[in-house]
């Protein structure tokens, strides 16, 4: 029997499907409902290649009520709600704000409207370091700790602090409803997890961030260059206050980021907590130079880059103080930056075409014998 | 030929009604969509009466696309819109926050939107000086300022705070848009208009403030201990840091608010200046116990109250610096406190079935007789 039943939004994206990955090999059984705006249902497949495990998959949209209801009406063993989906391109945002405040925002007011008419009383939500904006504006809070003012530069951004905010609300006054009527009112709880950049893929190499259109994250955007998509990465700003001028970024490995989403889920089932944020990150700042190293190194040769103007509402410094995710969720990351750019270069050199192929049977070769190997 | 027209959402609410005659006295014409969910259609009928011009009535919620998308398309000539729709009780809001944040927030959105589709670039929203939640707790900043830190302390207030960076995003987003398009951008605007404690009613004793339910602002409380409708006020905390202990509010007759909502309007139109704030208030403080000193000498006799705890989300003092309204848009309150007890009097007094009565005769004859004298 399962541990429990969660349902994943947004679960064949990229930390949504290896969040499910975690779930079901940790004894969780799992529904997705992703609208595959920005994601593949392939993903459900390779998850089931690795694990042994298939997650039951709705192509319903967050926006969609109904839909969500069916979903609840059809799983009512669903306790908990672990929530990605979300549009999130920092700067789209910029260009189609009330498109991103009607998916995130409103989704996210439909998605608990639907979660309280089910009765299911536990969301863990995929905020984001954004939260914090530029938090060198404030004296002494880098690394950052989940009490550094918030403050976001961009429309992305907002949407996080209000969902946060309405997440928030709601727990509370089901809270306080709960209580004032006489019943169980711990049920109902809330993570906050402000992560800060994901990176690298499984390293089976057979699963890994898959997005439709251009990518805009340093380490995707490295890999096409590796790959030769792209003639050279542009760099935005080498005039940062940072050793080498380029700006600091705090890169998690997304199976450490999983495992964080599955201690914080853990952590509100033993403990009922009420609403609490967590910082996901690994404390370690690293610069875009730095990156372009590392990820180098892995694919044994120099990769072109060229530094260009900053862009509009980057910062300086955006590094985690990971200290009460360690502490309250006994939860810390196990992966280097090396083995992250490892990871992502096998699961790039080999998907050239990302889930639009079969995974190579080389690669399902080796991961069968390394299963083989641990039974 | 009408100077413009306006789409006033919640306009047969108590300010969105008194806007509304203000607009049709200074040359608009006046498009309502109203859910009536907690207001009369006999509002617009009460306009009418008063100023001879008849707003436009449909009974739509803002929160149905389709609705709105229907107004617009029947009426291209609407260039702006006046924003009041939405849920207002703040206690309510803490015990179900996810209506307010759906009618409120996911309303302005979907209100937007629709706007957006049928290029539509002016609004007025009808924010709060909730936004600024417990000034005190910044130095120097009361009487409160626009660029007082933003800080509500409840859900209600949230909505608004989140409707405010909304609104900014967009109409910032379409000037963009418009800019890099060769386009007239200038054309989006928005004003956000915080205001303080509104009250009173029409001098001529007919239209006024007829919520469904309880009244949760002070002066129409008084007005039901006046009546005998309830037989005493409570005053939720003496023990504050004020001269004689009760809250500080800063009290703007209806009237006048609604001339500052025509200031901003005009102001948006000619002066195009993006996305302003304004704090629509007096300037000047009045304590609990003053407006029930106010309001008894109007009603000729002490009206009997108890103090009590204070209301959880209460702060001290919120009064308005309004020097920017003042200078930027020609607006400043010319009623005093005495007015607005006077005129909520008379309201109230040949009312007490609010808009669910006709006016009595003898107060129509004389606004027969004032508009007789006046032309």
């Amino acid at each position: 029997m399962a541990v429990g039943t969660v349902l994943v939004t947004g679960g064949t994206g990229y930390i949504g499907s290896f969040t499910t990955l975690a779930l079901l090999e940790n004894g969780y059984d799992v529904v997705i409902v992703d609208s595959l705006l920005n994601s593949s249902q392939a993903a459900v497949d390779r998850i089931e290649l690795i694990c042994g495990k298939r997650p039951t998959f709705y192509q319903v949209d967050i926006t969609d009520e109904a839909g969500l209801d069916n979903v609840f009406s059809k799983h009512p063993e669903i306790d908990s709600v672990i929530h990605f989906a979300a549009l999130k391109a920092v700067g789209e945002s910029g260009e189609i704000p009330l498109e991103y405040y009607r998916v995130n925002v409103g989704g996210s007011i439909t998605l608990l409207r639907s979660m309280a008419k089910h009765n299911v009383p536990n969301i863990v939500f995929s905020s984001s370091a954004t939260v914090y904006g530029d938090a060198t504006r404030v004296p002494g809070m880098i690394p950052i700790p989940e009490n550094c003012p918030i403050g976001p530069t961009n429309t992305y951004g907002h949407t996080k602090v209000m969902i946060e905010t309405v997440i928030t609300d709601h727990i509370e006054a089901e809270r306080r409803k709960a209580k004032k009527a006489g019943k169980p009112f711990e049920q109902w709880n809330g993570a906050l997890l402000r992560y800060f950049n994901p990176c690298g893929a499984h390293p089976s190499g057979i699963m890994g961030e898959d997005p439709q259109g251009v990518p805009y994250n340093l380490l995707p955007l490295l890999g096409k260059v590796a790959t030769g998509e792209r003639d050279k990465l542009l760099v935005f700003g080498d005039d940062y206050a940072s050793k080498d001028g380029t700006a600091i970024r705090d890169y998690i490995h997304v199976l450490d980021l999983a495992s964080g989403h599955l201690a914080a889920l853990n952590y509100l089932r033993e403990k009922k907590p009420g609403v609490k944020a967590w910082n996901l990150g690994s404390g370690r700042g690293s610069t875009v130079f730095e990156m372009i190293k590392a990820f180098s190194k892995v694919v044994g040769r120099d990769l072109p880059y060229q530094v260009v103007d900053r862009r509009h509402g980057d910062v300086l410094d955006l590094t985690a103080n990971p200290a009460l995710a360690n502490k309250e969720l006994n939860w810390k990351t196990k992966l280097t930056l090396e083995d992250a750019c490892a990871d992502l270069w096998r699961w790039v050199e080999n998907n050239p075409k990302g889930y639009r192929q079969d995974p190579p049977a080389e690669l399902l070769e080796k991961l069968k014998a390394s299963k083989a190997a641990k039974n």
